[in-house]
């Protein structure tokens, strides 16, 4: 397979510095194709502005969402962009790795989304109606390929519980496994996790290449988490909520995955 | 009050722009002082790193957290920084106004938190052992201020129900309001959230300042979400999970609401 890594941290010599020569090597020894886009390294433009589009009329007010779709359907986008576009084509899986900041990824991988995500690349893709509310939740431009996330965090398994504090990860992660990758149409893996990343020693280290080993010799055949899919039967349109039989009288996240 | 307003958008002739500034007015109208974060405007650097600690070891591995740390004790933060956090010692109440961009905040929003948020300001703080897991989640640094979030999105209301397909809208802000702001002890009123944002003609902006104006006008006096607080006996810890008789049976976000 052709896998993208996108890799958000600022210090190559970490724990996440060495989880990612880890899975890069792994994944090549196993025959795959790795691409790394290191945005620390690239200094990667983490703002969405009026300069990602600039073939646009100066006198009328940037939209960030239309500057986008005339960027993209032109080819007027800046080149940072189109060839993060073009990793994602070529890419049969990308998986997103970051330490988790404050409940969600760092700004430089949010940034990432924010810019690389046009519309008309990741959303506002296929025919959008009062009967179908476009490609997306398992259609869309990515569709066929899966995607995982590979996540660092200083807290303890406990405090991402079902009864946490912080909220059970699987909620804590639903707008980036289910917003940001099932929404263009990625399969998504379960999420590999490591809590309590404050002290890591050998063979801790060593525990999680074995988990995480694993979990990367089986990216082509590990079964996604079955999110419903938009347009297959179970939402009404265009209220896109469940419909009344589908996991009648349950509310919330967990409501969506079948 | 001292309110300070936090708000990202890349144009000042938009749907959040207005808002902004029907904000601005109605509180000082009320008598409020009134600061704006206007990070677009600020070009506010979004992207934590060793710039941030000037007067760090250069030749040690830069560590966003324990850097963070040395730079807010010693004194040596950039300045942006260290005026961001004194605009939160002046504020009685924060408001973070932002349009959702997939399902979380604009990135500049992110590295705002991200680099405000020092360790020692916003995390942290207070004991830390096994009995008393850091003054957080209701207590800290920013315990008696009040937050409140102002959100555009231009999904339906119904898409964000509680058996939408984008998930409970206070699902998708917990992360935000629990985790960023409840977490460095504010009290989180509810958010206003403004949906359907892609068609705004006059009337339909005139129910916003209706019903905005009506939620500036009681920030003082609104009751706030009642988030369980971390260190009145309602969490195990340092497992730090809800206690047995405490929402028995109950998983999930809903769970940490009184």
């Amino acid at each position: 397979m052709n896998v993208l890594i996108v890799y958000a941290h600022p210090q190559p010599q970490s724990l996440n510095g060495a989880i990612r020569d880890f899975a890069v090597q792994r994944l090549e020894a196993a025959g795959h194709r790795v691409q790394v886009s290191d945005l620390y390294a690239m200094q990667w433009k983490t703002t969405i502005d009026e300069q990602d589009a600039p073939e646009r009329d100066p006198s009328e007010p940037f939209h960030a969402s239309l500057d986008s779709k005339q960027a993209f359907e032109s080819g007027a986008q800046r080149a940072d962009i189109a060839r993060e576009q073009e990793k994602l084509r070529w890419a049969d899986a990308l998986i997103l790795q970051f330490p988790l900041w404050w409940f969600s990824m760092p700004a430089i991988m949010k940034g990432w989304i924010d810019r690389v995500y046009a519309y008309g690349f990741a959303y506002g893709v296929g025919e959008h109606s009062d009967t179908h509310w476009g490609d997306r939740y398992g259609e869309g431009s990515m569709a066929g390929k899966r995607a995982m996330l590979i996540v660092t965090t200083g807290g303890w398994d406990s405090h991402y519980s079902a009864r946490g504090i912080n909220g059970p990860i699987d909620d804590v992660l639903f707008p980036i496994q289910h917003g940001m990758l099932f929404y263009p149409g990625f399969d998504i893996l379960p999420p590999y996790v490591a809590f309590r990343t404050g002290r890591v020693d050998a063979e801790r280290f060593a525990q999680i290449e074995r988990e995480l080993g694993e979990r990367l010799d089986t990216l082509a055949t590990t079964p996604p988490i079955p999110y419903r899919r938009q347009n297959h039967g179970a939402y009404e349109i265009p209220a896109l909520t469940l419909k009344d039989d589908i996991a009648t009288g349950q509310t919330g996240y967990a409501a969506h995955i079948g």
